[in-house]
């Protein structure tokens, strides 16, 4: 039995490993790709979905452009560890498959109200700004979603700022009102991901795949790993993005915690931060959790299983 | 030669007479009427606005309903000045004009987008949550709205707070994102809208024209009257919304300033203030204009011929 | 009948007026002159308070400095309205008066204690650290101090932001403690100081009088006058603080109204804004007053006056 | 060789321990105490003060009250930790040795400023409304006190909400001033103090030496068991403010780390956040340290020698 979703993302280069992590598991049912403006650009986010979904020959999934700034404040986009075009490294092919002419926040609201209600998972990978509008323009996709699944936040961890994660930070009202709402969201935030590193052994393994998407893969990692060690003074990058598809794909993969989250919109130094409180007792109505410990081994065999399934 | 106008409101007394205004001038072509939470919520404020259309006949006009909260924060009615139905006073008709199927923000969007560019101004009196969708939804639509008019903020004069009024304090970040576009921004605010008293004249001479539309504006008047002696201490109300209609029949009833005008998110004291800085010298790229005096008499006179024109 | 001051200040041009008014006014007993940092570094407005003194022979009131930044946020001087010594214009000569060895806090402090309760006005015409900071240090001042007299601040007027004005916007925090402790404080604001404005009518006037401190305030204006034309627009300067101590001398200078004021410490463009809240009804139990109104040939009278009896 | 300390505290439990450990330790020549208001009003925490002394018997050291509430906030105290004493589960003799008739301010300030440079540190355990007001008042401190270690704050750890700690929480302007002076600062957070628990073989210990003054602890373990219990789910309770002075008494009992400390003023979530910023690089020039690790054996072994050395 597979799990629906929607994947709502910015690519990226871990953006572009939870597409092909998506694409290529049998547990996924991968309805439709939707492109944020943050990590790039909104054109060339789009563009590198599209490029991404060539590359592995995915053709079905309809690919809808959505906002390009966030609710509020000005856009901020990070070229320092994605490169000029958002997904440096590889050379890109030019897409063949289609942008849709529907906008990412419809097509979310369609994909939600045309699927039996509680059968969609909605993962977000970029700031929250087209989930945001999806729930806001149509309010009954709250209770027809299955659950949420961001990458984004983090609880004792940030990159942004002291204390905030791009994802939030670029778009902190979008993130407020998704983690806000009566809908089962898991933040799955630098905690966890900085558990998700690519390093060397890893590198190696992909490469021993030796397909057009592992090699492609292996390019972006190149990269990646360069921008995260000039950066961010890591020695292997933490691959961020699938770590919510790994989740959905395995739940053992992930372990997780039920905790109140809430956002933090007025803060001097802490705007954008998610924060979770952990204090004693932890209510029991709750909708947020937070993911706290990575199955390392686990989660690159996932990866490594999608990428033999694409071939 | 007519001017387009879309109505996005939550009627509400002074939203209705807005209404009337409109659907009465000849000078004015209107649209689309649609409907915010706020004076009361999305349910009883759409049916409000489809009672009034009935009242007055008007049917070709499509009425869509929109957002039932605010983008970020919590719904907040003003039932201490509307009432429990938000237009308490008259014994209101079973609303016989149908609702549109189309949201709010989608008919927005459709309609600037389906006619020429620079033909249509928005005119909003309410809370700003539709509108800001619809630029966040659709962003070509900041170039071709002729211009925004909004009845809300103040530069000098707060209701819901000391410094901040009803319909931008309902949903601040809604407004920042419309004062804060590329387009002309026109703010009808408490200054002005405190000049257009329904004194016991005026409600003397609507009453001598003795159609149903005048006797249905006369009981509104007098409900809004005493809700204004007791919350507020005011001799007559304050009929602020068909102000920005009035503004687009006849701009020389309404003088307006060029002046910046922002929206404050984050202050204790302060959250929804409009701040406007008269400070020396007011920049020339400004496309905030606020409104500072009414001439009350061509005001009325408005009014009652719309009163007249629809019979 | 003479009334007892303690000024504490920043000189500052109008300051120094402030100071003369004081000292050549027969009701006025200056039993102390503080200083803060604010128009100038803390070091040069103490020289200034001491040149001022010098100036006009006043021998026998202390001058003790004190705060050099504000309690919380990084010092901001107003060198473009000031000058590089804070009272540019005139040749200053070099103080021959004593500076205090004790603290202005202390001063403060042990001047109202050792006086009979309800016999001191504070008169504070620059930021209000060493008020703020005297209160916390010794709460027993609250009571025994007879009022509190600031220039600072505005209801609709701002200058050193949209909507806030030098004084408070430089240390919000100390005018918080200010205005919210239990004692009467009137806010003497741009929206009466913008109506003290020295016209050339003024400068003759004073320059007519001829003696040695008229002198030196006339060059003091023609200073004022250049640096407020350049950089706020205006014709003639608004002279600020003796507005304080008109106000003490002949309350019919200065009109004044009871309504709540508090400081906002938080907004993102409203930091340090007086907030006042006129809505209906306004609270019997309220200490804070704004002045309104200003009596310009009566408040012109007291400095020629003044001058007259220093001859 | 002694380390000389003032330690301003506002007893409370763990304060009067820190108390104990300070006066029993050869190591440290405590100079002075001095009081704040926060488990407890000032008033209570004074006498709480004068009354631990008076049980061990410590004449020599005077103890000045200080600050009755915080800079810019109202008073909050710890009652539910605490009792309503401060000091609730002992009964307290009453205090034989006097109150000094300075204020703590001032006690600060001339204790810092009559010893050599550079030899005095200053030991924070409460709210740090007194150690702010002096170095506003008398900034040359800064420059010669040796150190400042604080109990207050922690870098993933809250307990007055989700991310802020009592002491801090309760006079975040006074810990903004505190921590952004140029001395170095050491915060020995919650993060630190959690490891500082009281366990059951703890209490056992300090049972066996069976004095006046360890007997009193016992007692007052036992009070704060249960409130910890109770209140914050805790087995055994942490003894936060020891742990300060164990530090300066042998630095190997705590691990502490470089790194940039910045306190929240305006966070609707988060004010009052101890921000720390553990990102890469961490910069050379900072003078801001946390404590991360303790070593419980010898911390509770510092606390066994002080009540032998008190006897």
């Amino acid at each position: 039995m597979s799990g629906k979703i929607i994947l709502d993302c910015d690519p990226g280069h871990d953006d572009a490993i939870a597409i092909i992590l998506a694409y290529g598991s049998a547990e996924i049912d991968l309805l439709a790709i939707t492109t944020v403006a943050g990590n790039q650009t909104l054109d060339k986010v789009t563009n590198n979905a599209r490029a991404v979904s060539t590359v592995i020959g995915m053709t079905d999934t309809p690919i809808a452009a959505g906002s390009e700034k966030p609710l509020v404040q000005e856009i901020e986009v990070a070229g320092e560890i994605h490169g000029e075009s958002g997904l440096d490294g590889p050379k890109l092919p030019k897409p063949t498959v289609p942008l849709s002419d529907v906008n990412a926040v419809d097509l979310i609201i369609e994909t939600v109200m045309n699927n039996p209600s509680g059968t969609i998972s909605l993962v977000a990978t970029g700031s929250l700004t087209n989930v945001a509008l999806a729930a806001r323009k149509e309010p009954k996709i709250i209770k027809r979603v299955k659950e949420v699944v961001i990458m984004g936040g983090g609880y004792n961890t940030g990159n942004w700022s002291a204390v905030a994660e791009f994802n939030i930070i670029t778009d902190p009202e979008a993130a407020h009102i998704v983690f806000n709402e009566d809908w089962k969201v898991t933040m799955v935030g630098l905690d966890l991901t900085h558990q998700a590193l690519a390093t060397q052994d890893v590198v190696t393994n992909i490469k021993s795949i030796n397909t057009s998407t592992s090699n492609f893969i292996v390019e972006l990692l190149e990269f990646f790993t360069d921008m995260y060690k000039q950066n961010q003074g890591f020695e292997a990058p933490p691959v961020h993005d699938p770590c919510t598809v790994a989740y959905l794909i395995d739940p053992s993969v992930v372990t997780t915690l039920s905790v109140p989250v809430d956002i933090e919109l007025t803060g001097k130094l802490t705007r954008g931060m998610t924060v979770a409180d952990f204090r004693y007792p932890i209510p029991k109505e709750n909708n947020t959790f937070v993911a706290t410990k990575l199955n390392h081994t686990k989660f690159w065999d996932l990866i490594y299983d999608a990428l033999s399934n694409i071939g």
